[in-house]
């Protein structure tokens, strides 16, 4: 079979391997339909992810076909239809027992990471049961794939630890593909106000189509200021953090009120500087995390019953054998305007 | 009357002042008759709280018996014996009405602040149905000073938002006053092991008296070290900071178990560096905030029927007109062993 294999950093080839099997008897073996790339697989790509090595398959977001299980295996059998989670777990450990799905202790973030992933056309899931979903028939594909990931991290690590509330002014820093996500999924919940906050214009454009009441363009306007403008001074009930870098963060420790929550969603790389000398007073609660999936059942309700559609995120599509050029797109995605793609077998 | 006043940066004196009178109809004069020191207080004394202007009367703990009330109070008359909140609060402002007293938009923390406190014979309290408690009867009126301030800090900073339940480990840095009133109100909720950390072996013994499972002498051990090998390598449950410096923050951000909670209740005078950069994946919540006295009528009823003894975080006993000893004796207060002060009238 073919897969994007990474071969240290700035490297990665589309290379024949071969076809994963059955390891242990909770394995299920999915054949790749669709897949996609996500910002974390670039990361990795720059080796800002040194537990990646030399020879990985990467990917950890896709829907397929089960082409075998594991003697274990009780929920799916082949020829099923099936969403992958990028989080995969045991459900029996200490941490799955309390929902803490990302720390599964012998799970967690492990596809294209520590294992190989979904950019292949075959990949093992281990405990097949806890980590895969039956597709829904009729379901759309494409929006299927933004489930693996994107979805529930920006609902869990957006909006529900960002204790979004109805009427709430919420302000989301960062319009990538996890920030359209935190936004689509912080309208189940009913905000006054969300504010996009980005640099990139067409990314803002893009976020008044779904469904921001407000946007700032960073660079040509003062985010800071704007934002207090429109508070009256106060601040915003949620600022979301959703880029990964310290500038960004810093914007959300600047325009949150007293009593009100700092989501962080990006995924960082070096220490930020706390303003903890002027927050302390503020009741202020700061949350962070890798997602549990945990919401992935209520978010397939959603998408089931047309509460949200995902698939608008996706603005590129190729064969899964173009994946080198679908990296080379999502690699400049600026200058692309892209946002998410996708690869169908 | 006397008032202990600010005299500037390092500068405090126990001077005669004019006697507060009612100003608003919501006014309640209050004739103190016991009263205490708090750390805030030696924050300002060094200049670290700017807002603090010269002339102005310090303290905003105690207890008295009401002399006067204003036209519109309808809770308390002349004689009354009432307990004083740190935080004086409207009760119909927005944030009042969300239970953030904290930042009442006609209050919050502004006694010994931006009005004058309790540090004096006499004090002037604003809102006075929503920020005095009638005493119980029989109730030990220095135990209910611990109640002005450092218990309900203790127990909404620390406890409440740090999710302490039951089985827990919990560890709490700094043995002062907020931290031992972190160690009383935790035990509500039945944590397995509570871990103080300390570099004084005497707050670390009378932790030990006071409930605390494990100490770690900061200095003499390896604090982060120590809770590794306890926690078989995965940290603590609630990780509670109660100094406010940014070494201490930091043993906070190490020692906290993925899906943990950093509760913050130091008031901090710099930034913290905030190691988002591992953090980010492990789940964690960060809180902090002032006290927002909600749970005094708890604390109330914990004191009456016996869960909980503040008195003894009392160590020193002074006259109101030795208040310059008491400080000198609190401003030393590991020389001097010291936890609380009580001034009586």
């Amino acid at each position: 079979m073919k897969a994007l294999v990474y071969q240290g950093p700035g490297n990665k080839e589309w290379v024949e391997k071969e076809k994963p099997g059955i390891q242990k008897p909770t394995d299920v073996i999915v054949k790749i339909t669709k897949t996609t790339i996500c910002g974390t697989d670039l990361h990795i790509l720059k080796g800002d992810v040194p537990a990646v090595t030399e020879g990985r398959t990467l990917g950890h977001e896709g829907v397929g076909i089960v082409e075998e299980v594991g003697s274990a295996v009780a929920n799916f059998k082949p020829g099923d239809a099936v969403l992958i989670s990028c989080v995969t777990s045991c459900g029996k450990c200490a941490n799955c027992k309390r929902g803490l799905y990302a720390h599964c202790e012998d799970g967690g973030w492990i596809l294209g990471h520590l294992i190989d992933g979904t950019q292949a056309e075959y990949v093992r899931i281990p405990h097949g049961d806890n980590s895969l979903y039956p597709i829904p028939e009729g379901a759309d594909e494409e929006a299927l794939v933004m489930l693996s990931d994107i979805m529930p991290t920006g609902f869990e690590i957006g909006v529900q630890y960002g204790h979004v509330k109805p009427g709430d002014t919420i302000a989301i820093v960062g319009a990538g593909p996890v920030g359209m996500s935190v936004l689509l999924t912080a309208q189940f919940y009913s905000p006054g106000k969300i504010v996009m906050i980005d640099m990139d214009p067409a990314r803002l454009a893009l976020a008044r189509q779904f469904g921001a009441t407000d946007t700032i363009q960073v660079g040509a306007e003062d985010a800071v200021a704007r934002i207090m403008e429109m508070t009256d001074g106060k601040g915003v009930d949620v600022a979301i953090e959703a880029v990964g870098v310290p500038a960004t963060f810093d914007t959300c420790q600047k325009i949150v009120a007293a009593g009100g929550n700092i989501a962080n969603v990006g995924v960082h790389g070096t220490p930020v500087e706390l303003h903890i000398e002027e927050l302390w007073i503020k009741n202020i609660n700061i949350s962070m995390g890798l997602v549990n999936t945990n919401t992935t059942p209520m978010l397939l309700k959603t998408l089931g019953n047309g509460k949200v559609d995902p698939s608008k995120l996706v603005t590129h599509r190729f064969k899964l054998d173009e994946m080198m050029e679908a990296y080379e797109i999502f690699g400049n995605a600026a200058r692309e305007k892209a946002m998410k793609v996708i690869l169908s077998a």
